[in-house]
């Protein structure tokens, strides 16, 4: 009963927007690193993955949903659609867009990727995924592999002959990668054999490409117990031998049945059922671990890019069928003479959809500020400015990571709530894209282990000197917005807002040194919540000053864009920043109803 | 890869705590409608429930979701195992047990049939569904049907051998009722004929009975336009005819592949196609709303407590997962030699297993409390305490369908959260639960029509003696909860809080009587909210003052229960109610960001 819509995915005005009014991503040209480019050549990729995003890849995301992988014979059977989906996506120059030139790639902003591989995946999730996985095995190889694992294993990667995946989880650790058990043993020819079971793999097999490489964390024999102990390894589905490829002992033990993302298959992996599991370490023996996490921001980033992308594909729906579904008639009228009015007439509706903007927009705004952070913290010329470039990226990779899947979540479930019993069928798509959605609080470490990082590592790294270069990041902004004559209460909240937010992360910190750990952590939920609304309102501000400039400049033709620009900022700093003092004072506090809440009393 | 554990559905401790610890519902039996009751009649009912519930509803629940109704050559097969599971329901007495005896019925208080229902539906929504709507189609029968009525439909209903159904919405009028179409002829032998098209008919056609009885509204021609011209009907599948029955020209025009209750189909279905579709008028011509809204109340408690039902079952499955699955070590050790801990050890997971208590015992003490001014509403001996019920239950029943609804879906989302990855697949229930919980902020009225509801018509009721009531009550808990030891602070900022939400709708209403509709209810969302809040803290109230006395009586071996209790109540007061002001403040200002965005300016 649905009827087919095109649907922008993201707003295109917008994104043009945040990249050149809200930020000045063309001044990223200026450092050595991008010099040979300009918006001109960032205009091509980002029109060329808009054009395909909406004209070839989202009308595969209803179809892929409706018939997930599977799982035959030991194999495993991907949509048909995936093999010329995945050559067009790497013919976009997706895979090497930010590398260097030596490994093939064009070195753009990472600003720039984001946000083109935004529209892919809000046009289909799952088809990204492969991409996005591939993308983050080849360049751990690229940073920590010999020439030996960059000319066997990344070069097909990069070229999009291979997949990648992270093979990272196993069945009895979860997220406490301390506990992982997968061993390698070293062989005379220098690699290694593996045994062990991983899990949640994504993409662990597909039959559009010859062949994957499972980046896979493995413990050496004798190596020590803990994280420390834990070594990465390159495990391809088919390895190198005489001149050719034969089978590795990788067998696909199980799929997951996942309720999204159901394009790209989650599976039980088998390592080295035979013996016969041939893996090659990547970086030093024991620094597994640190390989991973030094990828971690920029895979964190990208989940926070799934959500935004997610979020914004059903915000762009249930705006649009807000504004040709008639029902009622607003202001109480019972007139049932007069016809029925588009519902976007209604208050409420209206609520559902600024709050999804607010939600959207505002997400897209702190994705890319934190991107820029990763290109100043690659390739700002001084040491002193990618130092403080990767403590604010640091800083931000949580908020940024958790914000999307969590608010995204709750934007996702108006959008379906916008379309009433329409919206509870899956003859409409917001019902899929909750389910996308979910996945992401989830993936690259869960929401609670993302509060833990930000409260325990990421605010107080430095010895201060994050929230200090945050505090310059806002002031930067409130003197702009101070400027641009947006109204100064908001510039007031915002600082009051930051320093609430510093003061308790020194408090806090304090009460760490003091050795009361579980005290200083036990509100991280809340601490991130406290520290979103900040980052967000600071996102929004910028926002509403550009805007603001803008229609100082005149810019009369435009003007109901900038209109909602302000309007979606008042809603924030009305509804969400006033939060703020509430959220610090369970932190501070350090309330304990559900510390003292032993197990037995539930 | 899920291992079946018994799952209790609804703590049974803190069912019975909330019917005779927190309410005296055994006291219910001192008026004369339940003179022949007593806790132990009570019990019997509880009891059969409970057991059938975990027994035998609880293992369809899965089949069920995976094999949804089929359609095929114009009539619905619903799974098989519904024949026995509804003939079960029949035998355990629900359908009449509110019921007077010269129905057939029990007349057993509502909060007991409420609370015995509540295990069925956290068993099996959908299985529920089919006896749910079955008995608000015989109550409307026995209240506004003619003896013909009652004797044809009513009592076959009742008696288990057809079901019933409600017919309200049409596709072009959604919510709009006062758009109805669907027209009604006067026939010269009494009835009429029916024309129009019904869509989101929940067991519209199933297979496994002789019949079913459509609840219809429709438009006698000639009538006026708007919701008075709109009138009841009583519309078999098959009618009465000859001694014997007939096919009613009812058609089965499409099925709504909905996301979850997913064992009861959702129809379109087309009346009188072939001009043959005979409906016999209930209650009085231009009356349909006023009687559909006359029983409106007890449905949509009944919505409450499906949402309360659906989040308990989750959170009783992750509260046994977080006690069984190991992972990581709490306090931040590293030491890999101890034994991984159950996660109920971590912080974050014991705030998400509180947050989770405190919406579903919080949700489910909301409902008994609403249920019981039902039954005093029908049933209390003199006419000035039914008329205060009354009120009472007009205004506590916005918030009783739609906090469930909406934080429930929460508390579900989290339920999720805690399994992590397992969460996220299918081969665990959460998801389904999830799916469930969604349809609840949508059917019988939207959570955006609850708070006009509530703030239009409920709280500014009786020129405020339903507040002035509410008021009565809570004065009244506070007073037990000083008495008993309670947190002195939790009274006084439940006191402060219910004055701020009267004070605050004085205030709106005396906007609305100045003729300022919109800026009024512009903010009726967070009105909603705001009360929700405030409802939910009185029952946490009650239920930590309850606690209290039983420490104190000295139930020592009890004693973890009631710590539990006093933990999640002070959660409430500390996490909930502190944003009574911020939401009050967002009411009185009338924060104009979505009434003043513009369409054009998303």
């Amino acid at each position: 009963m649905s009827v087919p819509r095109p649907n922008p995915l993201l707003s295109d005005r917008d994104v043009d927007f945040q990249l050149y009014e809200v930020l000045d991503t063309a001044a990223l040209c200026a450092l050595p690193a991008f010099q040979e480019h300009s918006r001109d050549t960032f205009g091509l990729l980002l029109d060329s993955t808009r054009r395909f995003a909406r004209e070839v890849l989202a009308p595969t995301y209803r179809p892929m949903d409706a018939a997930p992988p599977v799982f035959e014979h030991g194999r495993v059977r991907v949509h048909p659609a995936m093999r010329s989906l995945y050559a067009n996506m790497v013919d976009l120059g997706l895979l090497t867009a930010t590398r260097p030139p030596d490994v093939g790639g064009q070195q753009l902003p990472l600003t720039v990727h984001a946000v083109s591989s935004a529209y892919l995946m809000a046009a289909n999730l799952s088809a990204y995924g492969y991409l996005g996985l591939t993308l983050g095995a080849a360049h751990l190889l690229e940073v920590f592999g010999t020439p030996f694992l960059r000319e066997q294993f990344m070069a097909p990667l990069y070229r999009g002959e291979w997949t990648g995946t992270m093979a990272l989880t196993e069945p009895q650790a979860g997220s406490s990668l301390a506990d992982v058990k997968t061993r390698a043993t070293p062989s005379p020819d220098g690699s290694y054999r593996l045994q062990g079971s991983k899990i949640f793999i994504s993409g662990g097999d597909q039959d559009f490409t010859d062949n994957i490489v499972h980046l896979t964390l493995a413990r050496i024999d004798g190596a020590e117990g803990g994280t420390r102990g834990v070594s990465l390894f390159a495990v391809p589905a088919r390895r190198p031998e005489a001149g050719g490829f034969v089978p590795n002992d990788v067998q696909v033990a199980g799929v997951i049945h996942k309720i999204g993302w159901r394009g790209i298959p989650s599976l039980v992996l088998n390592l080295g059922e035979s013996n016969d599991c041939h893996g090659w370490l990547v970086g030093q023996p024991g620094r597994g671990l640190a390989c991973m996490f030094q990828m971690m921001n920029e895979a964190r980033i990208m989940v926070g890019l799934n959500g935004v992308a997610t979020a914004s594909v059903a915000y762009q729906e249930s705006l649009a069928y807000a504004r040709e579904r008639p029902q009622g008639r607003p202001g109480g009228t019972r007139d049932t003479a007069r016809a029925q009015s588009p519902i976007i007439e209604h208050a409420d509706v209206r609520r559902m959809l600024l709050r999804q903007k607010a939600i959207v927009e505002g997400g897209l705004a702190l994705l890319l500020a934190t991107s820029t952070q990763a290109d100043l913290a690659n390739h700002a010329p001084d040491e002193a400015a990618r130092q403080r470039a990767h403590l604010l990226l640091d800083l931000l990779t949580p908020i940024a990571k958790t914000f999307p899947a969590e608010k995204g979540f709750e934007s996702n479930a108006l959008a379906l709530q916008i379309h009433g019993g329409y919206g509870y069928s899956s003859e409409y798509l917001p019902e899929a894209w909750l389910r996308d959605q979910k996945l992401n609080s989830i993936h690259e470490g869960t929401t609670g282990i993302q509060g833990l990082d930000l409260l325990g590592r990421k605010a107080v790294a430095g010895g201060g000197a994050a929230l200090q270069a945050l505090d310059e990041e806002v002031r930067t902004t409130t003197a702009r917005a101070r400027a641009a004559g947006v109204e100064p209460a908001w510039s007031d909240a915002l600082e009051d807002a930051l320093q609430q937010a510093s003061a308790l992360t020194l408090e806090l910190g304090a009460r760490g040194m003091a050795g009361e750990v579980d005290a200083m952590l036990r509100h991280s939920a809340d601490f991130l919540e406290l520290f979103s609304v900040v980052a967000v309102a600071w996102r929004w501000l910028a926002q509403a000053a550009a805007a603001k400039e803008a229609l100082a400049r005149g810019a009369a033709n435009d003007a109901p864009f900038y209109e909602g620009k302000l309007a979606a900022a008042q809603y924030w700093f009305a509804v969400e920043v006033p939060r703020v003092p509430l959220l610090a004072h369970l932190c501070r506090t350090g309330e304990d109803s559900y510390a003292r809440m032993h197990p037995d009393w539930f």
